[in-house]
């Protein structure tokens, strides 16, 4: 053969698997089956920034039957997903599945859309809100698949959950599709979750309102990745990110609790020096990280670093020194978004890199000590998060049981009774994270270890906390709520609760 | 079926692919064929330090006929490949396929082992010294695959290079596998060209000798894609990152060719604010980017960024204000390390950022102008940067392809004659960077402009640059050098010499 710049190729070389000829720099080898590649090339010359949603849907072959993906650092001040599905809805198209790594209030507008058929499946780690009342109501005709945010990051690199068109909130872009959460009027932080969809969507739509020249210098997502850009007026709320109270605790049921906690993490022997630690941004999750900066500041340990969704509470800890690091999948507020653009021991970290439990290694996994909450437990400390005690859909795995499972010690807090309705129950409505990786139960009355755990319970005992039986917890908070009447359930199932691994822990059915 | 939390999990439903129901936390799915991975989980316990490269081999199960991958940013410093091979020849492994992004003569123990069949196939973007001084004495049997930077990275992210284990020299490791090349003693910047090695070789181990505690925090590629880390003594000298004199030339000819390569920029419109610029570390073209950084001064210019293997004299640019960005895919010296430590403006990408064709966008093809040599250049502007004058390997394309291809304006820049040889010639011994991609040739006799830019050479005419054609160079340099002895080749090919697209632009056959 005479390639294109007249040198004769041996047709065959023993060895080499082809010898495709030289064609020409721009008759690429695209096509070619030799050498395949799920991605498409942009040469030079074409534009990745588009001027409406409608263009990226017509561009990326949007139709009926996909999964498009969205990620939710807007929590609920999330425009994106709206905005798309608004657009997908006027196309004519029906049958998406969407794929949220979480669903919230502001998401309403998708009600109308399942009525509509134009959204048939729902795939996602977390819903609560009026789409999940209708979900909860048999709105859906097929049963959502609730995943874990580590789980959800397996499914998409591993192939098990396959998505066509991922569309990413970029709070700044540049021209060629680099993006960051941390610039621009939106800014909403670290893009943690968002990072498997880039990575695995066969076509990734940037959005943004904040459209910068080339090169973004601040890269959270890298333009290999991206597609294209589409410019919108406004993608979201920053004031949406905000989680929780962010102000500590009040109540002195809460106060207690998260004294307890505090106590039961320095009994434990792991607060040392290299101490690493994974907490919510609650009213007593923030009190009880508020004990524990005391107890470290008081014990000089310095800690290695802090995970998870960060706060500006975890902020001040890594500027006093008490954290050499912080971890970043999300950023539950704006002090933690500002903190993560300049410091540079604050780092943004994908949520495969967070808790995948088939990477090489991911960090729940060299988490010490994690605190959890609960909307019901058993007496084998199995936990529920994903629904409400009269069966309805409320919210979901999260990182739950990645960071359950990752961490040395993980310790469930909630009052005994909220509503006047018991915490712990006979039998939870869901089993969102096995009892097995529970250690510790804390509560206002009283401090229950999981029998597996004999060492941390030895400690409680020595420092004199008020370790008790989860029976008897459950048994008083069955005398002062009485009986609860058992919820009857139809055959019909509305979701699955995956666990983090892709096993199926429990089933979701419509109440009657 | 009931799970291990007692939950009643039905066979199947309708829309799920699968149902496998949960059986413990540290009951993996992993073997699932449901949901496969290629990924082995590194349970919480299991430990990636192991205190040797013998344990290390053992551990990835190195055997005959693997291919194991390097990486050059060590460049004539590096200590790894050589370590590595040593270990992998004491135990017994043979018919090994050597992957590095380049060999240098401190590869020299490998022509040993080539004799010895432990290694029996080379794949790499540049080789010179006696490695490839043996390989063109036709030492190996089997080809070598010579490819672009660009063409490597597109080859394995395709799967069209499978690697089998991968070690990446990690100038500092964390215990959980996070690296960087910006700190600890054999620092060397950027890690750029190992990146789709740790995306994609089935087993990746970082080579360190500087392991710190978890979590590092400049971190160039993540715990995720590490399965173990291993300390040697020493992993490299970093002096051994220095490329070309590092100085600025003070030969007249190369001084008069720097000189015009700057006019030509000029007078090609493109330098203008937002001008993006790539140049080697050679002394001409070191003078070539003093001449466009005077101008650029003089014209108040401010470019947007540099590109490539980056010098210290393109720091300075950075920190002058006249680029707003470096992309960094490799680090030349070690003032540009230590700028891609502290200067976020400075940053660092893989090698599929910087030049894969297959990517969704490259950094390549968005460069204004690049500036490269050639060994030898026929009147068609075909360039050969593979092979000596007298037919022996003595380099490969690096990027020169990728660049060439990617960049508006490619100048090629060279002496009419080197030692009593001509550099245009009637047909180059091998052809690495076709000539449809050379705009510009820049000699001390003049200026040659590719028939396929009339618009470059209008401008340079309009300049008063002395623009001539390349044939009468040619002739000029043959009246000098008279007419070479040609070479004459046998049939054997000794190297395939790939284009970025994986297509074959020329072999070398073995000199008679």
């Amino acid at each position: 053969m005479i390639n294109s710049v007249g040198r004769e190729i041996p047709d065959t070389i023993a060895g080499f698997k082809s010898m495709i000829p030289f064609r020409g720099a721009f008759e690429k080898g695209g096509s070619s089956p030799d050498f395949p590649s799920k991605k498409t090339r942009l040469l030079q010359g074409n534009r990745k920034v588009l001027t409406s949603m409608r263009e990226a849907l017509e561009k990326v072959g949007v139709e009926s039957g996909m999964t498009v993906s969205f990620h939710h650092h807007f929590r609920n001040g999330d425009y994106v997903l709206n905005s798309v599905m608004n657009e997908i809805s006027k196309m004519g198209v029906r049958n998406t599945k969407i794929a949220s790594s979480s669903i919230f209030p502001c998401h309403e507008p998708l009600v109308t859309l399942i009525q509509k058929g134009v959204v048939t499946a729902i795939d996602t780690d977390y819903m609560t809100g009026p789409v999940a009342q209708a979900v909860s109501r048999g709105l859906l005709e097929a049963p959502v698949t609730l995943r874990t945010h580590g789980g959800r990051a397996r499914a998409i690199d591993d192939g098990d959950l396959h998505i066509d068109v991922a569309f990413i909130a970029a709070p700044t872009a540049d021209v060629q599709g680099n993006i960051n959460g941390v610039d621009g009027p939106s800014k909403c932080g670290s893009l943690g979750y968002a990072v498997p969809d880039a990575s695995h969507a066969d076509k990734v739509v940037a959005v943004t309102d904040n459209l910068v020249n080339y090169p973004l210098t601040y890269v959270s997502i890298d333009q290999t990745h991206i597609d294209y850009v589409v410019k919108l007026d406004k993608i979201g709320d920053s004031t949406g990110i905000i989680s929780g109270t962010t102000a500590i605790t009040r109540s002195p049921i809460a106060l207690k609790i998260a004294e307890y906690t505090a106590k039961v993490i320095e009994a434990s022997g792991l607060l040392q020096n290299g101490f690493s630690f994974q907490t919510g941004a609650g009213g007593t999750s923030l009190a009880t990280a508020s004990f524990v900066r005391q107890i470290m500041k008081e014990r000089k340990v310095t800690g290695s670093f802090g995970l998870g969704g960060i706060t500006g509470f975890f902020v001040e800890m890594l500027e006093e020194g008490l954290f050499k690091a912080l971890l970043d999948v999300q950023c539950l507020d704006l002090k933690a978004v500002d903190s993560l653009k300049k410091d540079l021991n604050h780092i943004e970290i994908g949520s495969s890199m967070y808790a995948n439990p088939r990477t090489k290694g991911n960090a729940v996994d060299m988490l010490d000590v994690v605190v959890l909450g609960a909307t019901e437990i058993d007496a084998e400390f199995n936990v529920n998060v994903t629904t409400g005690s009269h069966g309805d859909i409320m919210g979901g795995s999260g990182g739950h049981g990645d960071a359950a499972e990752g961490s040395k010690l993980c310790i469930v807090v909630a009052p005994l009774i909220r509503s006047r309705l018991p915490t712990v129950v006979e039998r939870p409505v869901t089993i969102s994270t096995p009892g097995e990786i529970i250690d510790v139960f804390v509560t206002e009355r009283g401090i229950a270890v999981n029998p597996g755990r004999e060492d941390i319970k030895q400690r409680l005992v020595d420092a004199k906390l008020p370790v008790v039986e989860m029976e008897k917890l459950r048994d008083t908070a069955k005398r002062i709520c009485g009986k609860p009447t058992p919820i009857r359930f139809k055959d019909r199932i509305l979701a699955v609760q995956e666990y983090r691994d892709g096993t199926v822990i429990d089933v979701i059915r419509e109440v009657e």
